[in-house]
């Protein structure tokens, strides 16, 4: 039994019934998933939670499924690193990494929200998933769903790095590659999704599948030692990621695990896509679409369904938003390879080297606990680093081709 | 303090102190850790390792390190599957996944025995650590290496995948790319190793580094209810790995952490490089070298330095061995993908289609308990599924196209 109260409009307020609907019928507005969080703050504990598997349904009161979870029990409670090399080469006292490159099974957050979706579409009782995807996405719905026994529909841009491409396809799901860029991909399934009764984990289930990114905010906390940061960096895509961070914060305080809450919210993205940070930087509620040109294809979403309510966190907290080149995202990369042996994908740049800027600019304090989110493996995007490392030193086979290369080594 | 008496040849059992050193002076047999068992057994239980983190240091009595573990702190601990979609897919009742694609950092089981390594170094003193590697190798001393703070050497053959090369330089060690194959690597290694005062962490701390993998071992049994399987599928390169995960079944049977141990264990080769295999095949106790060429290039080692004792373990419990083609990998890499969501290296191909082999035999009983040791990340071998898997369906961004498609469908 679960704690889901409902669905409620998240722009009128109105309340729907728990079904794979996505959208207010009278204002338009994107409906959220309600809970009855007087029984949840009967129900939960932090050592009840301890007690339990170190997976992401630890969590699972907060999470919207009425029975028992079904997809993902690998997934989630991934290390909080603390990084101290790093914070020493960004010149901060306390900095930690959250570290989703090793999420089971496919390396990115995106199996946390998959974990939820599939789950509540066997609920639902559907047989086939579908998903619009800009990479990481496709490798979760099509690895969770091939093992949950799904039919499965796969939208990518066509323009995806082949690797990306050859990830999903292993899985063997439907893969349909669109001519056109994630925004056109998004509004074409909803075409479908429209017409074909099929569970579009980020579409018509897209009110339970994003509450699965709360399990990362929930971690960090509990992995803190059940404190909230001082401040958090988390990457903008579509923005949900970052307004559900936030509302696990906010979630964990008012059922009372934790008792104080001062966090301070931080957006990144690459400047070739930066809808989300441009409004927060001009002051403005209004987010632009823009047709996103950056390495970090992740994040390439030109017009973010939760770019306003990730402007309002950011309000809300105090926080700021900042974007980062390509030439910076690569060099965020390598230096946190060089510091803590991370590997992140090029998302993962982008949020670093946004939290060096803003660390730069004064925004997050020297002296203050900042958790950065790493949201995915570098394997993934591999393409994005070819012409910009060092190359191997070539030798034969033998001590002097050796005893060459050491000389031009300090 | 740890339980390490010091070490011991495997061939001639004269006893060493505990030094950076791995061969023995009088008959060139390879050294081994030899602990204090009865100590173990009464510093160990079942409970006292159950209440400790979930990595691969909760077994450290068992580990041979002196001090507090220092490298590998979020390593080990990795999922082991109830593969029940694949065992219907192969005819078994009872089949589990070790799964090894998510370890921390690195994504192989590299980190496990580089965890040992590296926390090893640093009670030597060393400040420059290096390896001869096949790729997965390389990605975890310069991972692992870059966060302790350590120099790094790292020697591959040059020619190594494009994307594992790349997957090392992130991480900025000195890579040094070698004109020959892994076994020349390797012979070129020892010659370094006599040279600089290094730490090798498989030449030289070999001897520690090996004793890493027994991690796998444990947690196979911790993860199954504190039970051997009937049966372990392992793959082989050196021979290494298969030991030590038998000599970790064996360790939990006398310390008492086990009562029963009944296992067969079974080695898995790529045809292309199936040195161990053949000579369990013929019934030979002798290992003789080939010329690799195979897909499998973690597994491509031509001379295993522990080829024979792998073949003393198949003899013991009354395992096999077998190899496949490369066709015969990449279909295993799609069979585990498509049914359990796990997207495996080229090595866990052969894993998995050897112990379809040995199942389709009757060597590995229909109703017994099977464990397969998945040991690295699809990611890492991608070019080995160029033109192996199914391509996407190309569609223009609107419904009619996408209808074009699903009449294609069934």
């Amino acid at each position: 039994m679960g704690y889901i109260k409902g669905l409620k409009c998240r722009e009128c307020g109105r309340e729907y019934p728990v079904e794979p609907i996505y959208v207010c019928e009278f204002c338009f507005g994107p409906l959220e998933v309600a809970y009855d969080y007087n029984s949840i703050s009967k129900a939960v504990s932090r050592k009840k939670i301890e007690k339990r598997e170190k997976n992401l349904w630890r969590y699972r009161e907060l999470l919207p499924i009425d029975g028992e979870p079904q997809v993902g029990l690998d997934s989630g409670f991934t290390p909080l690193l603390r990084a101290d090399n790093l914070a020493k080469a960004l010149g901060v006292d306390e900095l930690y990494i959250k570290d989703d490159t090793v999420v089971h099974p496919t390396l990115s957050f995106k199996d946390r929200v998959v974990s939820i979706a599939l789950t509540k579409a066997k609920e639902f009782g559907f047989d086939t998933v579908a998903c619009a995807s800009t990479g990481n996405l496709a490798h979760s719905v099509s690895a969770h769903g091939a093992r949950a026994g799904f039919k499965r529909f796969i939208f990518i841009p066509a323009s995806l790095e082949a690797s990306k491409i050859i990830a999903s396809l292993v899985y063997e799901p439907n893969l349909v590659a669109v001519d056109g860029n994630y925004d056109d991909v998004n509004r074409l399934c909803s075409e479908i999704a429209n017409k074909y009764r099929w569970a579009f984990v980020n579409i018509n289930i897209r009110p339970f599948y994003a509450e699965g990114s709360k399990t990362l905010g929930f971690e960090i906390i509990e992995q803190l030692g059940w404190k909230a940061p001082d401040n958090v960096v988390v990457p903008c895509a579509s923005g949900s990621l970052l307004t559900k961070v936030w509302k696990s914060f906010k979630e964990f305080r008012d059922i009372g695990v934790i008792r104080e809450l001062d966090t301070k919210v931080f957006a990144a993205q690459a400047t070739g896509c930066s809808p989300i940070t441009t409004a927060i930087k001009q002051g403005v509620d209004v987010i632009r679409p823009v047709k996103p040109s950056t390495i970090a294809k992740s994040l390439a979403i030109g017009n973010p369904a939760d770019g306003y309510y990730a402007t309002q966190v950011i309000k809300e907290t105090g926080g700021y938003g900042e974007d980062v080149s390509d030439q910076e995202i690569i060099e965020a990369m390598k230096l946190l390879a060089r510091t803590e042996g991370v590997f992140a994908e090029t998302a993962g740049g982008v949020t670093l080297a946004t939290a060096k800027k803003l660390i730069e600019a004064g925004r997050i304090k020297r002296n203050e606990v900042t958790v950065i989110c790493i949201t995915g493996n570098g394997l993934k995007t591999q393409e994005a680093l070819h012409g910009h490392t060092a190359v191997p030193y070539y030798i034969k086979p033998n001590l002097a081709s050796f005893e060459e290369v050491m000389k031009t080594i300090k």
